[in-house]
């Protein structure tokens, strides 16, 4: 990674950090990831303008995937990370295990085999000797939860990583690795990759409540824009074509009109005209630092196509100290879906006095 | 393992994948063991268009041992595969230790010693970093259990290997090397590679049985075909000077014409009827199919000496479906000697209600 | 660190040496730091002079941080002991790990990334495969005690260090640390590095005593002069633009000639005639050997900034056995500020005998 | 160690094999140290002579240490056993760390430090890249025996050694290594290098017989001629210079010609007759054979300075099995100095049957 030049040094901006869960690691409140950045939708010199634009404006973690684009997503941000001759203590990079795109009976899935090959290629495709953070990136019920939790402690131990998490585990798998971890004395997980934007809640905000508690699980969240919903776009209709359209599950109901559909439809709406009257800002904005204030989102991964939509994403950074609590209780007025406190789950429920 | 080209990506075909005991590893219901194929019986270029022909048909894990021909059949594998190009990650690799090829007071069984020494030796001959799968060949009783599970657990924490397992362990063993595990939180075996045909079943229909349960122990069998006998090849007397003849122990009731062998005899004369006149098959893929089918196998380790011989025995593949619940009552009919259920073994006997 | 000739041997000459803690490593009662010494006030050869001039008097012990002029006295250290041919087996070298030179929200403190990356650095700098032990240089109330005590677990594992200690860490602190790695089965810490002068005593001779019986804590000592204060060069007025001056929070009071200020003075007045007249010794040579000769003090670390400096400091060496029971009292006398017994903290207090 | 031509197989010939102490390796009932042989008392190709001719005789072990003859002992084993083109599969090679042959205030002992960087340079001396047992050649009070399992374990865990084991350690400190080893869940040591011969009994054949019955430990004996008393050399008289008279604290009383001394000197004439009449050997040849005939001997350790001298003790291993019970109760009747039963030790003394 080094260069015959000075690698610039990070300057951090205005960017808020905060701790990754129960670690000392510090992660920008704004991450950048590689779903769509990198090799996916677009290719070539782009990928580097999109990072060294988010270096530059205080975002120093970069999230990616060995499945990200067949694992040309890995390639070309260790790519762009070694042409900017960036320096490796200044960035938080991360990955994650699960898909790989070699495929093959055992090219997927979190089996020991897996997640060590995974990783090894990983680290080869990013030109890296180590990862921050390795993510599982989604459960495997097909594997025993030992292997899995011994397999990532190995990674760590190898030094191919200092921290491994999960991505989209429900509370009951992530509290079964605690428990297997603390049991064979192995490295437990720090933090969870999951979906959490205005109109998905229910896990990030009420299912993992007793984690955030007993353990200081982290939150790395992807989404925000609900694939675009929460820009607005849509609100007049959605195009031929588009993105929004081929992604069949979420939408669905917003595609053939259904009633729950044309509800969202409807807030996306009112959120619109709030964000523009009150905020002064776009719905999209204010979909992205929404995110970011809530309590225990530890950082928020953007996902930009261009330069152009990076910086309208960075406007959240802003944003995010002008929702007061009052701004946010008005947004909660529009969205109407906050999530029931939990009463069935774990010890909450248990203590009548509400302690954990 | 890389070369010019791209590598052939491995395509499954029709072939079943099943988890290799309590692991996230997927193993082909039938895969190629070392014994015949390589060095051993044949030798040169058949060796590479077994393996050939095994992968086309969606066989991808290969099978030896540090013992099989002198080491030959790991030097004859390794050197196939690396020409063939395949992908290290589309296979599985096991091997085998115990029976060193260079002998010696130390060149055997399960010290610490030959234990890590022979497992580099093996990798050294495959040319490969690791194996996926490192059996103990046989038990030891004159090495400490905790001296074997550690060694073990030093091999797979070198990255040498991913999982550790047994090979002809007595139940007792096997417990033992679990309880040993639990206790020094290693890693515990995972599979037993076991003789199973329809004229040896006590061991792994009966012995093994709590250690499915409670372990979720996996079987790699070997001898479906017990040493011929099942082909029915000697439905009508044993020629001269044939493999057959020469291993004393198990046939010697039936060389010598002794009550036993003569019914076993009869017994195949049966089956080889039953297979051609009611599933339209031989009795040798009628045998491979019946061990597929068992509820504990995970993969059926087929040893062929010829293309010939090794596509004959991969119609079992296709016959495994048919062998339903009645098709194998039929069989058990003829065999007459399914194992009775254990009454004195480990906590079964304790419950009367069968629970474990 | 090998060169043409046969290196020097190490002579201890009359230099005591002493375990340092519950370790069986053995360091002279003076050792060297790097805090003046390198890179920071002077720079180039004397560096080597001072180095070899410590080292022909015994002293083999050479202590850094990364965060001492930015990593440079790291490198000097390095490349000291590599032109004179030192072996490395005779030497003790300590690092310290907690303000990393590079900086950037990942680059200080405790956490599992910035331990080991800075570790890794650190050594690169020093052109060493290790130090004998590594500092926790301040604590980190931000990251878990379990994640420092594994990082540095990893790090004694990686063969990167002997053994790892603390510096200016409260007593819980480190206690917390021991019960941790207790827990966890994992290597505790084996010394502090404190602050301990006749100005400055509460802690290593009060707050840490438990830790000393309890678990053989060792102390590397630095600051024995108060930053100058004890040399008695300020017993006329403080010069202006000197470094004391400059230092705001200890001295304060003395600058600005408060009460407490202007008691130190008259303190350090009553030590110089003491030394001259009782010891016909200097009051800077009475303040080193007087912290050498307390029970608890492993090494006592020298900041020098010239050989004859270092060599006016080598001079507490010969006084160390002159500084009887009778003396002590009588600078106890002086001094008048011995930290009180215990009577809060830990088991000390509940055990009416005093026993542990 | 690989050379042009074929390495000879080892044939271990009529030489026995017993396990050493709890562990799965074999050593040979006679062994060959490094104490006279190398770089010691002679030096150049005799050396190679005499491995040679040992290894032809069936012995494939080889004991040296870091402290014989200053790390000469090291280097000549090692250049032997590679112009000799040995297999190292073949060999069961040992080392011993204590006296570093560089010295200075951590070039001895036990502690972390020096186990660590003495094993790395043993291993550079005898250019390997393990051995098969690594001894501590003596205890030290001096380091908390947490410190001295965990290095070893480390030794063992980075592949330098297979096994390790102690060396003149009281029964006390053996046991105490075991609970630490046990509590710690680590390795636990195997064996114990002694001085035994038939005037040296009380430890290996009293204080040592917990731990045989507990732990089935190991021993590897030394000194069975009792530094060339038992040869019957000294029948007749001591003369001027011989070795045996440099060493004084064990034969003071001989030379001194006090009455312990004298009634030594009247049993040597007494086995020597016995020797010679009853069983057609020489005093030394008997002494030899039996201590290898001792229950709880592993490896007999010879040493030897000329080929003769080596050829004339391997006589022992034909005499070995001529020493009958008859043969030994004789014997015990010439020595009159067998160690009476433990009756304050361990649990043996707790049970009044006599089990452990």
């Amino acid at each position: 990674m080094s260069s015959g030049t000075t690698p610039p040094a990070f300057d951090p901006k205005n960017m808020p950090f905060r701790r990754l869960g129960p670690t000392g690691l510090r992660v920008p409140l704004f991450s950048l990831g590689g779903w769509l950045t990198y090799g996916g939708s677009i290719s070539g010199d782009p990928v580097k303008e999109i990072i060294k634009t988010a270096f530059d404006a205080g975002i120093n973690m970069f999230d990616t995937a060995e499945g990200y684009a067949s694992g040309k997503s890995e390639i070309e941000m260790g790519r762009v990370v070694r042409e900017l001759g960036l320096r490796r203590t200044d960035l938080v990079i991360s990955t994650k295990i699960y898909w790989g795109p070699k495929g093959g009976p055992n090219g997927n899935g979190l089996s020991r085999k897996h997640i060590i090959e995974g990783t090894k290629e990983s680290l080869e495709r990013l030109g890296l000797d180590y990862v921050d953070v390795i993510f599982a990136h989604r459960p495997d019920s097909t594997v025993p939860m030992e292997e899995i939790v011994r397999a990532f402690n190995f990674v760590i131990e190898k030094g191919w990583a200092f921290y491994w998490a999960t991505s989209e585990w429900s509370a009951r798998d992530i509290e079964e690795a605690y428990h297997v971890a603390e049991k064979l004395n192995l490295i437990a997980p720090i933090a969870e990759q999951c979906q959490h934007h205005m109109f998905h809640r229910e896990r990030p905000e009420k299912e993992y409540l007793p984690l955030y508690k007993k353990y200081g699980l982290g939150t790395t969240t992807w989404s925000s824009l609900a694939g675009g919903l929460l820009t607005g776009k849509y609100n007049d209709g959605i195009p031929e074509g588009s993105r929004f359209k081929s992604t069949p599950q979420f939408y669905k109901d917003i595609v053939e009109k259904k009633p729950e559909g044309l509800e969202k439809i409807r807030k996306v709406k009112e959120l619109t005209k709030f964000a523009q009257e009150e905020l002064q800002t776009t719905p999209a904005t204010l979909a992205l630092a929404w995110v970011a204030r809530q309590p225990n989102t530890s950082t928020v991964i953007l996902g930009a196509t261009s330069v152009e939509q990076l910086k309208e994403n960075l406007k959240a950074v802003e944003l995010v100290p002008k929702l007061t609590d009052e701004v946010l209780e008005k947004i909660e007025r529009i969205l109407d879906n906050k999530p029931a406190p939990i009463d069935t789950y774990s010890r909450l429920a248990l203590d009548p006095l509400g302690r954990l």
